[in-house]
Formats: C-alpha cells, structure tokens, sequence
C-alpha cells in the first residue's frame, strides 16, 4: 500500500481501513500485535508507521535484486520504477543471449549469464527474479541459489525444485489471469 | 499445472501429488467434490482430467483479453505466448500515445486507447488486463467496464474502485516482491 505521505500526518484506522477494504478492527488488532505505536483516538502518526511496517516485513534496507533474462518482460522489470518504493534496488541484469550483453537498460548494463554465479557473490545479491525462458528456469535457479541468492521470484511458467531454505514465489502472469473467468 | 499429456494416458494422484507438492488424499478428495473421474487403483485420464479441470475452472473457450497500454510491460504480456495454455487469447492492445497506434505486436495492431469502448464492445472482449501508468489505471478501468469487460487484472501499482460484480486481480510485481524478504 502506498500511503499519501506528507498529505496529513496522522491517519486512523478507519481510514487505513477504507484504504485497504479491511475492517478497522482487524487493522488496529494486527498492528498491535507488532508494539504499541497508535495514539488512542488519532491514530497513527503516517511516517513512523511507514517505518514500523517496513521493518517489519524486512523492507527498510536497500535489497539489491538481480533479473535474470533480458527479453521483453525482463526488460520490462529491469526498468520498472516501482521496485524503490518497496526498499528494492535492481543491482543486476543477466542473459546469456551474445546480442543482448553489453547493452543498456537505463544505467544497468546487461552481464552475460555465465558470469552470473561471480557477479552476484561480488555484489551480494540475495533476491533473484527468473525471467528466462521456462526450460532454462531450473539451471538458472540453481546458479541463483549456487551464488548465495536466499529468495527467488519465478515468471517461468515451470515449478522449481531447490532446497527447503530458499524461499520461492511464482509469478506466471497467464495462471494468474486463469483464476478471472471462474468468479466472472 | 501444464501436465504433461501425451507422455502417459493415466495418472495417479500419488504422481499429481508430487508434480503439485500436495498430499494425495487432499488431491482425490478435492476432484471428487466434482465427480467421480478417476478409476481405482488406476489413476485419472490425462486427457479428460485435463478437460474436466478446464471446465471447472471456466477454462475451456477461447476466451479473449484486451491488454490497455503498450509500454515495456504491456507490449511484454501482448507477445507472451503462454496464455493460450489457459484458453486465453490476446484480441487487442490499446495505447494512447500516437507514436505506439499502429505499430505491431507479433501479429497484434496497437490501437487508439480512445476507442477502446467501441473495439472492446464489437470484439466482445470480456477479460482486460490494465498495464498503464498507475494516475490512469482508474480511468482506463472506468472504460473496460464501460465496454462490458467483468474481469480486471491490474498490473498498476494502484488500487481501483469498482462496481462489486466486476472481478479484479491486481499483479504489482514489486509488491509481490516486497513479501520475500519476510521469509528470507
């Protein structure tokens, strides 16, 4: 969520509540349960709540994630600018394609893929985005996870089989879209 | 799931387990509550499990999406090649930008987002897919379901205010992110 900062400086539950489709109950319990940082019958000052719920969910430091594949939806994620909002830095772009190495997007220079265990180590990446082609999204997995990554969102349209402490999310945009027709 | 078909005409739910990471009892129970399609001992019919599971889902037409706005990201879904997996086909890309109308994808032709109504209306598109800059995800929202549209998945990083009957499904993918580092 993105809260309007520097529009008012404290919001109440009730509104955070509007904002999310949430009741004000659940907002005011479930926040609770992380300290006692709302002021009876204000609400929440917006900037320290920014801050608590960032450090909660881990996102207050600068998270460099690399993006492996670098054809159109790669491309489209490497350049996206929403990724700043959430604490995260594209910090490395990969493909293992000889005509798309060397070239840019914006400022992030496309490495080749073979060099892509030694380039993450270096930078100390530990997020990783898979955007290759779905038969080539395993090996990629497991360099990802060979060169220290601990959390890996998967576009490919395939599982991943990687060991129990790395945490994966897929992301397969057409199965997301497969679960519309059925509430339609 | 892609299963893969052809490979096996049968397949068990221990096998359905495995591909899945469920437990098989759970598997058995849950396509039970649709009907009694597998065969004891033996497993389910690829083929018609596959067909089953499409109708349940409301997978099984050639159902169509408009994709709103063919920037990075739009023009990356538009040329995605695995919504046909799940029955969709991509029937029309709108931009609002004269530089964009006109131009193809693959075999798609961009049009004037300023006649997405009536194009969306006449193709009896049902399904949209909004991948426009978030200050007008609102407005383009406004207009799908203007076109009849009942289905929205938002790839915006916004939220959008709609008549309860139209399904949305929002994909930001840097929210998506921001839940690994949670677990990492």
């Amino acid at each position: 969520m993105i809260l309007p900062a520097g529009e008012n400086e404290y919001i109440s539950s009730s509104e955070l509540a509007e904002l999310v489709g949430l009741n004000p109950t659940r907002i005011r319990k479930d926040l609770s349960y992380f300290g006692d940082f709302g002021v009876r019958g204000v609400g929440y000052r917006v900037e320290s709540l920014v801050e608590k719920i960032r450090s909660i969910l881990k996102l207050s430091g600068g998270q460099k994630v690399a993006v492996v594949g670098a054809g159109r939806l790669g491309t489209a994620i490497s350049a996206y600018p929403g990724f700043v909002i959430y604490g995260f830095e594209i910090a490395a772009v990969f493909d293992s394609s000889k005509s798309r190495v060397g070239k840019k997007i914006g400022t992030l220079v496309i490495e080749d893929s073979s060099k892509l265990v030694s380039s993450i180590c270096k930078k100390g990446i530990k997020i990783g985005i898979i955007a290759v082609p779905a038969k080539a999204a395993q090996e990629t997995a497991d360099k990802l996870v060979e060169a220290g990554v601990k959390g890996i969102m998967n576009l490919s349209p395939c599982y991943l089989n990687l060991p129990g402490r790395v945490k994966v999310l897929r992301n397969d945009i057409a199965m997301e879209l497969g679960a519309l027709p059925y509430y339609m």
